[in-house]
């Protein structure tokens, strides 16, 4: 029986992740859960997000995972060193690895950071870039505007493009090469904000990075699943399931018809 | 005092890790062994490759690294696994860093492996790849004639572009949108290469690669160096100086000239 990667965010957006490590690490088994009842984090006071991080670790470590990822920025700004302290397997967040990728990346030291008002005014990820590596520029702004578009659905509307090059206008005369999407939504926009920044900036998106992260510590310790068995993996969330299910149905595609789901809501806040 | 990183390969090769080391995370220590007196280690039988590399590791382990880079793939394809055992920090290879680059990369799930024929023969990209995700198809071409292209630093001539366009023919009608260089000679002739591929083919070089993967380990350990201390790194070769001095300056350039440097050829072999 092998030891699940508990992955959790605030609601749906910790699913990019899940589909990363469904697509580069597809013997893994994954538990995930979303907070829906509780979403969203953004404007909650970080000792808030700290106790509602540690009661769904406390919930999943019934599980025995392997690891745990924090699919969420806000959280992960606020809780990561407080859940490390409180469990004994490695611990990822968001931040770190797209911090990382983003030095693997730049060309110019320039980098760019756009995320939630709260991640932006936390410099979460300046500190993770200048820990690494003290040499890099970096530029954040917050786009308060994305969220809401993307909760909309509204992807790649003549609006969306307008609020996309107004909010990032102050970008533009900046040599930045890299733009850290500093929020598990972004992605949703990233044909329209690279159309805005140009082919010379690179997107870095958490999802991919932290998978990619996460599979570089699982193999170091020895604890990457083998076997030919195909995962089952398991999703949770405290609010209404059906909302949650269609939307992970949509964005997971066929691969979770291909493995048997189990819906649970805990009991929780 | 902080503990170096111990960076070791056949030659200079592995100059190009420690290039992208200084430049992703410079508050590290480098010290780097080029057997430069028994390169190259392509054509030799796996077991001397084994032996070579463990005497090398045992000379630097005196210097007390917290961590091993093997920058090298006939060595890391040989011996990552007796170095491991050998010793009690983290050994990392050039292999699994770049066989993770691609996985994070492809969108096709088909990627191209070109290396020296020992690396090919070894099939360790292949192994390394399929473990970490099965569903990867994986298509090797051994191109023996880069090496001496490299060796006589012929780039970007004609008869550079003629030889690399034929000897990649085979793998121009193959789906594939991401080549992994599976030698450190490759990189330097990255611009030709990408030239054959066309723009939608993504090349992957294990150098920044593997110091990205590196500073993930080093961080999940909390062993980051940290302070405001400019390293002096340390490198040794085992054979003729000279040679290997004027090339580590001209590919490190201006950092080179930043920090002393004590050259040392150790008894060995």
């Amino acid at each position: 029986m092998q030891r699940p990667i508990a992955i959790l965010d605030s609601g749906v957006g910790g699913l990019t992740v899940v589909k990363e490590v469904m697509r580069q690490l597809p013997r893994e088994k994954v538990i995930y859960f979303g907070d829906t009842a509780r979403t969203p984090y953004g404007p909650r006071p970080s000792d808030e997000v700290v106790r509602f991080t540690q009661e769904i670790v406390s919930y999943l470590m019934q599980y025995k995972p392997k690891m745990i990822i924090i699919a969420c920025n806000t959280a992960t700004a606020a809780a990561l060193e407080d859940i490390r302290s409180m469990v004994d397997v490695p611990v990822v967040g968001v931040i770190n690895p797209g911090a990382r990728a983003a030095i693997n990346q730049t060309k110019t030291g320039i980098v760019g950071v756009i995320g939630t008002v709260g991640t932006v005014r936390s410099r979460a990820y300046e500190d993770a870039l200048k820990r690494l590596n003290p040499n890099i520029h970096v530029v954040s702004l917050a786009c308060p505007l994305f969220v809401p578009l993307v909760e909309q659905g509204n992807f790649r509307s003549k609006e969306t493009m307008d609020t996309v090059r107004e909010s990032m206008e102050k970008l533009k005369d900046i040599p930045l090469d890299t733009l850290i999407l500093g929020c598990t939504h972004y992605p949703f926009l990233s044909e329209t904000i690279q159309e805005v920044m140009g082919t010379g900036v690179k997107l870095i998106s958490s999802d991919n990075e932290t998978a990619r992260e996460m599979s570089t510590i699982l193999q170091e310790s020895g604890k990457l699943a083998h076997g030919p068995e195909l995962p089952i993996h398991q999703f949770f969330c405290s609010g209404e399931p059906k909302m949650f299910k269609r939307i992970a149905q949509q964005w997971l595609g066929e691969q979770i018809e291909l493995t048997p789901v189990v819906w649970q809501i805990p009991k929780i806040g």
